[in-house]
């Protein structure tokens, strides 16, 4: 799975309790603040920050496939991680092979 | 090869000094320390922590074969880290793909 | 796309405004820094920081190819990051599957 943009990426992570998922954005929200004194803010102060927490994740995430389906784990789920503030419609390419 | 789970992850690093190992474990433990206030902790405060490092580390990793042989490079090797504090059974999915 | 070293990695960003860059190396420089008490300093103080900047990115890439070309989106650029201060040969392994 592959996403075809530098300000959003992806993210195996827990898929039951939502609550994950805040602490995720809380956690990445304070690491690469807005705040910062960033050279490239050409699309306001949430544009570079997204680059960077694209940097610190995934652009694509190779799943092997068993019996016909996703060999995720129990408790893994896959994620598109919008990173700039407003919605952004997102691009994915999804890639398989194999016999 | 892929790791089936959201607390521990794949790293590929230096195989020659152990130092290499604890400069990163400490790292961690303070770029996403246990004593922050996390919301999710139903499994104590090492919980979160441990998703937060997984995803900023990798859940696969793809490595190219050339003869017959992983193609990494002298000095890397590919670790499997456990972000939770206490040592847990992990599920592994290796896959093998090409002629 | 694989990267043999683990003190380089790769990365997908944005291909137009440099100004990207200059803020991804300036946040990385801070958020790792050489001035911490690396234990690993065998090549420098900027041999561990080189490490845990490895971690916190990419080994490889893997980028879909349709009609021939690879699938990246109109801003993604491939780019080689090299985390030590000073330059270094490095070696990559490109590995294209498919028919």
């Amino acid at each position: 799975m592959f996403v075809q943009h530098t300000s959003a990426s992806l993210v195996i992570q827990e898929n039951a309790d939502p609550a994950v998922l805040r602490d995720l954005s809380r956690f990445m929200a304070e690491l690469v603040p807005e705040s910062r004194p960033w050279e490239h803010d050409d699309e306001g102060p949430d544009d570079m920050p997204a680059h960077v927490r694209s940097v610190l994740t995934k652009t694509s995430e190779a799943i092997p496939i068993t019996g016909g389906k996703l060999a995720l784990g129990i408790w893994q789920g896959l994620y598109l991680w919008e990173h700039r503030a407003a919605p952004h419609t997102r691009r994915l390419v999804v890639h398989v092979a194999g016999e």
